[in-house]
């Protein structure tokens, strides 16, 4: 089964895919979309794209994105949510099942404290994906989001078993 | 030129489409995309259908999307967002230009003052569009967007001639 883990942002969008086969995880790519320019309605759509051709690319099965945290800072806030609304979009348009988890129930997860920072978070990825080649922090952050996806896939599997 | 006009929300997404001849204002149609439901990239796909139609349907030419009120209400802000991701991502894959206009530059032009109620608001847009039917205050709204865009365009076409 392939994961697809979403990091959303409106600068900066990681994308990250691992295989799935029971307890083992592989990667299979990972890259981050940007988008530059004035016209907000442009970016968009230009993450749009990139993001639709990941998944026409790697076809994922399943995908997670992260909750957005809202701060005090609402301008910030809502630039994120219109990244996210695409980021959620484009899965949903595949007819992919999506996942959503906090920053920190990732974190939990994959480095298991709340509060890891960006190289705890990279650097655990590297120990759970060997040889993979972080495209930066934010394609980083999206495989951990597949991981703790994938992790929480099999919690549930087991727990429909026993 | 027809003008879309979007009042963007993730709940109900208002939307206005008008035909301008010179100075002259013609109603085509409006309604309100509605979206409920438990899971937001479901909702962010209807959404997003359901604007697809209403831009194969209408075939605009411009469209205008109003600015979201930021506020301290950070959850309501990033839900909006998501929503308005969606209004700009649709017209922008049509090809269409997009304006952007604050919710007080729309009431000024069309009511003539920035803190008109919406009632007001509806009063205006009957007056403008005779014998519209609306479909409710958020399409309403999106009719007010797209009469001031068309009015911004005339006066934009105006100075280049001048």
């Amino acid at each position: 089964m392939r994961v697809l883990g979403i990091d959303p942002g409106l600068r900066n969008l990681g994308w990250g895919v691992i295989e799935v086969d029971g307890s083992r995880l592989r990667h299979i790519g990972n890259g981050v979309c940007h988008s530059t320019g004035t016209e907000l309605a442009v970016r968009l759509l230009s993450l749009h794209e990139q993001l639709t051709d990941v998944l026409h690319k790697y076809a994922p099965d399943i995908a997670a994105v992260e909750k957005t945290f809202v701060n005090k800072d609402a301008v910030g806030t809502l630039k994120l949510g219109q990244a996210r609304g695409i980021a959620l979009l484009v899965p949903a348009q595949f007819g992919l099942p999506i996942g959503e988890y906090a920053p920190n129930s990732v974190k939990k997860t994959v480095v298991g404290v709340g509060h890891a920072d960006k190289n705890q978070i990279a650097h655990m990825v590297k120990m759970q994906l060997p040889g993979v080649d972080l495209a930066g922090p934010d394609a980083a952050d999206a495989l951990a989001i597949a991981i703790c996806h994938a992790h929480h896939q099999s919690v549930n599997r087991m727990k429909v078993r026993a």
